[in-house]
């Protein structure tokens, strides 16, 4: 995979996505969720919630991408989760999974390592997260003693290089980590991405986001080309709106007008290296 | 009904809630509880949200106009919103409808059929929406099949005049029908709101949050006039907020502060056309 | 306890969330529970939410403090609110309780009730929810005549003081009152803090995130200094964001800013006077 390559692959995704406003439904926290959903929307997708199980499954039947992040988990999602899942690999309908807060609770560790024979499309997550995920799975680079520290990091992202190849290899997806600079890997190649803030630490929801603007793209893109634009665009929106930004409230504002505002060009154009995994 | 004593009822509406601050409490969804708390605080109204059945019969009994969402359905629901529209009707207490994603999972069917005999004095819904429910409810211009996306449109609001019409001489309240040109109907008249902005579109709420702020209005006047106003509001508010907006995140902050600051006069003003039904 | 040194206490617990990046979880409403984190963040924290009893009982353990808002209550609280008070008490642990919308519902009332025992370290409200809480809690100053309307207060700063200072010297910590001029006590300083914004009425979840606020102060301070620390931080943030804002919206977003932007000094010099109580 050469770099002009990629990004012209870029640019035809996010063409795509103007163009056809997918629908990426997500199950996920109540924390972020409209902020998830505004994300969706400024990129051009289209969004919905559900909580109910057969919710679930007609959301995995509706023919885009779906996004599950486990951040605020209700009793239901037992039952929700599970058959979700199973909808989603049965249809070969790509999902996004962000595993938010692995290590806290027991619901959350059993859905998490249930989820593993439906192969998640994109795995998004902070380093932390995403070396916890790769040790419940018994993969590589993963370990069981997570840093996870409630939804914040305590690893780098280069230390969860090894998991997040480890990841995207036995799904056969991508894995995206966030971090000062991202990494994203289909297994095969691993992508650097630049840009971004500190204030993007500063407001809750980026990472939330970043998945369910994955889950837009997987709608138009492979797993690969979906997670590394919706990371450019990040390190894109984020960069510009830093600029514009007193603090975290500003910021938040600008970073959507951002999103909304990055043409395909400037986003395949948002400075990444591409190298072997 | 004359336009002129329309505008007057508008403008003792919006005066109305401005000097009494009224409550319209919620049972609405995750994604924008937040946005029509926010949209009913910044007409002049107060919000209070709940999800428990005896909180919904609380607020039934509490003396304002209560606004139901269906957009994400939990499971105590079941129990909490039969009890909740039985409240409101031994009651007589006026409360709004949004039958959002209508069609989407059995629980949503089942609770939204079984809202018939309670008569929401407002139903707010896209053209889809609105459509759907009347084929659910087996009146004029309903049809099984919806096309219901989720939780966008794919039918005009044209479309819709028949199903709003039968559904509002139904209940013998008004029907709004949210789109392009906006039309609110109590059976006899039919009102055409214009203004509004593309932009509300790329912004999640819009339409959840219209449906919190017909409620307000319904504690201060008729059905049909709160659902105008609300409406006029809605469109003045967008058109101001879009001139003034980079893109989704400026404009969901403008559009607040214009829904603060738009007077009486300015919302009769908004631009309208009555006819017969 | 004279100002000077008050002041002093102040500053340090600012620059010691500054410098050490706090977690404070919280089990919150849905409403506002994304300003609740993003005034966690702003301040200097980091915030985390949950539902579940056994992640209740995990946050209660993690660390830091913890913020109990009842906001809209779910069915699971009735299992997890009691789990996570008592592992709170167990493990010491200090935490801020919103006893929000005291007296709507059977659930809340019997919660409520049942945190006696396990004391908070800081409890936030308003007037009519502290003297409400005192008079559940059989305190002085407290009436079971609540006069709360939904998340509204109907009664003055200054009639709750009773109730206050009953709270405060029941439960060994601290009891911060809002209003116009809010009420911090400890049951033997009362501080009075000025500044603010009538604005702060025209959003949802000033007062929710003032106690997620005092959570994160409460990760560096004892519970007297992070009530008032928060409290001073709300009311020169309401203040500036004031001066910048045309309406709510963009109030909301100056005010992230300016809890951003306060300097320690700053929050220490607003307007605020002890007397014994």
């Amino acid at each position: 995979m050469n770099k002009e390559t990629m990004q012209q692959q870029i640019i035809q995704a996010v063409r795509k996505v103007k163009e056809t406003n997918p629908m990426a439904p997500s199950i996920t926290n109540t924390v972020t969720i409209n902020f998830v959903a505004n994300a969706q929307l400024a990129v051009g997708g289209s969004a919905a919630m559900v909580y109910l199980p057969d919710e679930g499954e007609f959301i995995a039947n509706a023919g885009g991408a779906v996004y599950i992040n486990v951040g605020t988990l209700l009793p239901i999602y037992d039952e929700t989760l599970p058959r979700t899942a199973k909808a989603l690999r049965a249809t070969g309908t790509p999902w996004v999974l962000d595993p938010v807060a692995i290590g806290i609770g027991e619901m959350r560790t059993r859905l998490l390592l249930n989820f593993k024979p439906y192969k998640p499309s994109i795995i998004r997550g902070n380093a932390s997260e995403v070396i916890a995920l790769a040790g419940l799975w018994e993969l590589d680079g993963g370990t069981g003693a997570s840093n996870v520290r409630g939804v914040d990091t305590t690893d780098t992202v280069a230390a969860a290089r090894q998991a997040a190849v480890a990841l995207a290899r036995y799904t056969g997806g991508a894995v995206a980590v966030s971090g000062e600079t991202d990494l994203v890997t289909d297994g095969k190649t691993v992508a650097w991405s630049h840009g971004g803030s500190r204030m993007m630490e500063k407001i809750t929801g980026c990472g939330c986001s970043l998945g369910g603007v994955a889950a837009v793209y997987a709608c138009a893109a492979d797993p690969f080309t979906a997670a590394l634009t919706a990371t450019n665009v990040y390190n894109l929106a984020g960069r510009r709106a830093e600029e514009q930004s007193a603090g975290p409230g500003s910021f938040q504002v600008n970073f959507l007008d951002a999103l909304y505002l990055a043409t395909p060009e400037e986003i395949a154009d948002n400075p990444f290296e591409l190298e072997e995994a």
